[in-house]
């Protein structure tokens, strides 16, 4: 037995994108479904519409109330539940921050945080642009809360965030979802199913 | 045998739309099978921009040139041919006004006319911005060139097209392709999948 020299899937999303949410509930098991893993990268969109001049979708007329509608209609059309947060867009500094961190020692501990927090949010309204939230929802997955705690008041995690970011947006990263596929960039979660054909055919 | 009361679909495109030519080539087999027809809509996206305040894709950093290649994918992805156009994105008034005039009269010949503009855009490379253009695809469809030429002078067409636009806006159209069923607006080449479901269940 050999290990695979197929390239992970590399998955950017923010904590507070709900179309990120819907794709981080899906995109392990698509991949796992093709041989492949995936890489989880936190990002903030408000460095990426600083770059790009875009706006957070609420604060856009027309698209701003089409798209709470799509964003509810995409979720049952996916079977994920979903539940309008209160507060929305929020930052999400802290929650990324913590990902990191555990992603370098526990990547699977990181992925069941990320999917606690982004579920905490768009399930519970938990407002996760609250460090408090944030260590809650980490200690519930047997992190650390002490240790954790001291790292994300701490400069180097904020600096490790920012260069995760400029890094994204120099492979081209502008949204979230964002997916990378053996260098082809797959945007929305509406792309999933392009992904999925992408994976099974080597391309299209 | 009775009418059906099933609405038809309304259908929100602008000619120099790339999604909404993808959509374009789907939409009436995908209402057809579903028992719906389809009303076809021609708008100006440079109007809604200024609602918006969005801007054509191209124009935006990163955004912009992920599109192109998103475009291509999307079109392998549906099966319907593409070519990258040299002029892109381009005003589309006069096809727009004529396919409103041709619809008024005969919506299967305006049908007919618009699927060529279309594909003469985004197969050939045939800048529809121009009336000549317009003028000769129209032709080819059979349509009285000097009659349509002499509507696509007058003032009556223009305040119609502007009136349509407005309309369009006022029941939250934003971008192209826009399709309501049902009072429900899908937006994107990218929610066809959706739209299926919605006639499959009506509703979900």
């Amino acid at each position: 037995m050999t290990a695979s020299l197929k390239a992970p899937l590399d998955f950017y999303f923010d904590f507070s994108s709900p179309y990120g949410y819907l794709a981080a509930e899906k995109i392990d098991a698509l991949a796992a479904a093709h041989g492949r893993s995936v890489l989880w990268h936190p990002i903030l969109l408000g460095v990426t519409f600083k770059a790009t001049g875009l706006a957070p979708l609420p604060a856009i007329p027309l698209k701003g109330e089409y798209s709470l509608r799509d964003i509810a209609r995409s979720a049952r059309f996916l079977g994920v539940p979903y539940r309008k947060p209160t507060v929305f867009p929020i930052p999400t500094q802290h929650a990324a921050r913590a990902f990191l961190w555990l992603n370098d020692r526990d990547p699977q501990q990181a992925r069941a945080f990320g999917l606690a927090a982004y579920r905490a949010y768009f399930t519970e309204d938990v407002n996760i642009s609250d460090l408090a939230a944030v260590l809650e929802i980490a200690a519930a997955q047997g992190v650390d809360r002490d240790a954790l705690s001291a790292v994300l008041a701490g400069a180097e995690i904020k600096a490790r965030l920012v260069a995760e970011v400029e890094l994204a947006m120099a492979r081209g990263v502008f949204g979230s979802p964002f997916i990378i596929v053996d260098g082809e960039p797959f945007w929305g979660a509406d792309r999933l199913p392009q992904v999925e054909r992408w994976l099974a055919e080597s391309g299209f």
